[in-house]
């Protein structure tokens, strides 16, 4: 089969063709519908420091997002069958460590993701555990199933924990309208917050654009406001700050602001990925505005699954994830899709399984 | 001033001349500028069993729902001045006892409520402490703001603590369409609910019909579908049934249905009131079911306020709530009121001060 | 091997010698060292009303309350051996149903009960399936060891989900002195509740004496106090009312008592089986009183495991549990360990493998 | 009377004659029976960069710890009598901020804290709010009732949230054994933690000798074990890293071991306060590691106080924290007791009112 395939621990990568997973008896094949571009894949596309040191093994296929049709399952696979429409949990759990046995399986200690510790979706076929593959509605478009698995990601950023401080009626910032940023924002809009707020670098001005779209009440350009940030929010809201500050863009200055914005004992999800150690004064940021801080990662399995489906049952909301994607591509052209990206011109980029 | 006072233990009240409220200190007299007929309201003019035994002493002026301006403010009142639009938290709590010094005020061991334990409403003037007075926005059109005080017992029965199961992507279902139901529908389709179903008892059309426009999904004749009513709800939820159920109506077979509809590990909300003990079969209703009970009584306070402030900050929201309202009547025609729920025909009937 | 089958649809079940069982490649074969009858094993010998309705195939293996040793392995279990000494977790689930996907796989929708749907531990061996067997440190004394799986429900019901209002230093009141609230109260005494209030129904003294020596500050004699219980709890609470009450006696009386008792916004468990549907003043024990209601069944997988391993680790706490251990018996006794139950003399029975 | 002035933005404070407090009609004048030196008072009387900034008024009477007796009674105080004996929670709130309305009346928008923004306790006599003055037992101890605010911290450190993850059975580790850290080691010993682990910086060898004796399983010395420390941790939890971790040392050190040694997925609270803004490695400290933060400032008011009293309602528990005062001295030697904590050689230093 056609295959993305990095093989040389740098830059880029190629289409290969390689052979078709075989299966083991607890997996199924499946037939990749669409996949899409996730941050991540980008920097093990670009090769940057975070993914030399992360990415062991070569060669590898990548990305991990996906939609696809089961065509072959596992002798002892008994929840899914051939023809299923299927979306990938990318996250290959042992289920068996203090974590997995803990109702925490998202941060298993020994787990594997698609596309970094072992082959992804950029491919014809991908094979899956049974676990990791969620059934879709058959009417599903592929390209917005593609896009559960970082809508799992948003819904995980709002609602950290089962048992957590709703967001109904109340303020809430959103640092970074990358793709993430984005849903999280469209997910907020469905479930009833009151003002959103959104930050953004102020280079993509698609992404600005999208962040007003999909419900933003205010979108906030960090580079030209700069100091004047944290004051507008506040004044936004009657001098209280947010309720919930989620930061989804890994910039220094925005984990500062989430924090500065914070009503006390509010709460922060922290997602973005910061290139290297943030200087923090705990004390304020922290302690005596008696903050909660969750570390986003991954997505629970399955509450955020079944929730991202609950929601997307609704077609305004479908219509507002389907916004996010800016282009759509022939996956043969993923190079192209990557330079979008880099050159902050797109949103979500779709791949279609055009070879 | 004018106002409707219960005299005797028996049915109706009437209207009376008596003397304006005078404040003390730390309290504010309020004009009343809107009016709204509560549940319990119409239990005291009927002067029901429950009527009977809880209401301690007469003469009684009637009524807890309102907006109003603030025409006098107590030398020790620092948050309110003259002129401030303000509804009321109609639980007049003592903020130092167990419950009150443990974040439970809206149970506190010494409550009053207005209207059943001391002067209410149904009159030109209102006093009230300090701090059962909401500053609304002066723009909110009386009507809605005095429907707060119901629209946070829907928000108390959805979210009834502070850290809770978010109801995003989930499926829910309102057991009775009074207005507190109603309102709670309008709640639910505002914060991200999957399906929402909704149960009437099948005699008020008007329910049924507000049922749907608010945001019900299924509307469901009780009276009507009888024991498929369960059967309906598990097939429309995957046999999984709903994982949340909020009881409104204090009918025994709505309880009852409220957890035959439950997922196991779900929740269910308790709000109507019984009209005697309830024959429960437990095991199979709760325990086996291992499902979460709350009871629900009052508001938070004023977590509650706030978030409703929130949710009323959007347009489509207020005009939700605002279609709950089918009757305005002059406050004089109060009786017509209690007449027009009493059979069945009104949803919210809101009274306009024209004595 | 031998092992106690109930054959006939009757009272009883008789030793017989039956084929060691042959595990699956995913299973591990288990050498039973110690075993402890439990209250469902009593309802299935003595074959009451539940039981018929209940349990539906014959010939069974009864009891499901066990340590041991692993004899055996399949072929794909990865984190056990040959020499390990478990216990076990009763309930076997299917891992794919809704609530085993949502962290609620103790209320599998599928889910077999050892001894109950499937062959039980009244055995010399039996057959787990790996994720069904609890390692455990190999010097915990096997009769401690097999009282884990009832300390889990113990657990369980003191802290039935992961974020749960704290009992450090509340009041709380266990209603039923059977093995479960034995050691619920010596759960609460180890984990710092400030009053510990025990209710027994007053026929078995051995359980009331046992009930002060692992904790309880006050036992209180159910027959005896009959309408001045509640009462005499108020008192003893300064007449705020426990916060927390677990019902653990399956007695209707217990369970009015239960509510009557719980202070306002307090929180109830609810253990106990009933033995008919109940008669309860639901406005005044839920409503009003803004309580939150429990159903237990089970224990979380395997978050109580853990907790119960750690509470463990402390010789007072094992020495607690070991005081509820009342009589030691040969298993081919059975009989008798069942009658010594049924008389209201025993606590916990203990089953030696000397067939 | 008697009181220890600031009269000047300098190091220490001077014995001097001034007017007893006169009382509002709310507030009650409370004659000290003992006092108790905090951190902060420390802070303040060291005149150090923090308190430069953070004092705004003098001459400020210092201290907040107290235990005392009620001479005189405000008019329209209804809950207290002249006898009572009081502590006093610290924090003086407006009762009317977004905190406040909001169940977070600890970290209320315009706190007053005694013996920092108004005059505290090292006196003879000292005013206090009604709301502030906590009535105790007539037979605690003044010298255990004066530690019970510093009690709430760590209760709240320990208990951020009125639902959270419970400790019972879990591995906690303490870090930092300042007299607030070793009351929390006592509160984990009493409510069930599994292993305590408490870490120090190594200076002060009665601190560490105490953190053993309130109930630690393991003390290690920080400076001596350095990169180890979280090694040795990891190890004793069968690598499996700590579930909790309270940073209460204000060390940078010891911040990055308390993210380091935590098991993914557990939570940490940051009570320490830090003498300049951190360096911390954001993405494998917190988010990657999916770790709960919580920011503790003050007790909640009162829940706290409620457990703490549950707690010392146990003789074991109170002769713990009465262990912790390893120095009484007459208050008019305030300097000395100063001089004990800045020279590493006392935990708690008790003053009793001898001028």
């Amino acid at each position: 089969m056609y295959a993305f395939v990095k093989k040389k621990r740098d830059v880029g990568a190629d289409i290969a063709m390689v052979d078709t997973p075989e299966i083991e008896k607890e997996e199924v094949l499946v037939k990749v519908k669409a996949a899409s571009i996730c941050g991540t894949d980008v920097e093990v596309w670009n090769w940057n420091q975070w993914a030399q040191s992360r990415v062991k093994n070569l060669p590898l296929i990548l990305g991990h997002e996906l939609a696809g049709e089961i065509v072959e399952v596992g002798a002892e696979v008994t929840t899914l069958q051939e023809g299923d429409m299927v979306s990938a949990e990318t996250h290959i759990v042992d289920g068996t460590c203090y974590q997995c046995r803990t109702d925490r399986m998202h941060i298993c200690q020994n787990m594997e993701i698609l596309g970094v510790d072992r082959d992804g979706v950029f491919a014809e076929y991908v094979k899956l555990p049974e676990r990791n593959a969620w059934k879709n509605h058959p009417d599903l478009d592929p390209a917005i199933a593609s896009l559960q698995e970082p809508l799992g990601n948003a819904v995980q950023s709002v609602l950290p924990k089962d048992h957590i401080e709703d967001v109904a009626g109340k303020n809430i910032a959103v640092l970074g309208c990358g793709p993430i940023g984005l849903m999280t924002i469209a997910v907020l809009k469905t479930i009833g917050a009151a003002k959103i707020f959104a930050t953004a670098g102020g280079r993509n001005k698609v992404r600005m654009e999208l962040a007003k779209k999909v419900g933003a009440d205010m979108v906030l350009n960090a580079r030209e406001e700069g100091q004047n940030l944290v004051k507008i929010v506040r004044q936004a809201t009657d001098g209280k700050g947010v309720d919930v500050a989620l930061e989804m863009s890994g910039a220094a200055s925005a984990v500062r602001q989430a924090f500065n914005m914070l009503t006390p004992g509010g709460r922060v999800s922290l997602l973005g990925i910061l290139d290297k150690p943030l200087k923090l004064d705990l004390n304020n940021a922290v302690v005596f505005r008696a903050a909660t801080v969750y570390g986003i990662h991954g997505r629970r399995m399955f509450q955020t699954w079944y929730q991202a489906k609950g929601l997307l049952s609704k077609p305004h909301f479908r219509s507002k994830i389907a916004s996010i994607i800016t282009h759509r591509l022939p996956i043969k052209d993923l190079a192209k899709g990557m330079e979008l990206i880099n050159s902050k011109q797109a949103a979500k980029v779709l791949l279609q399984p055009n070879w």
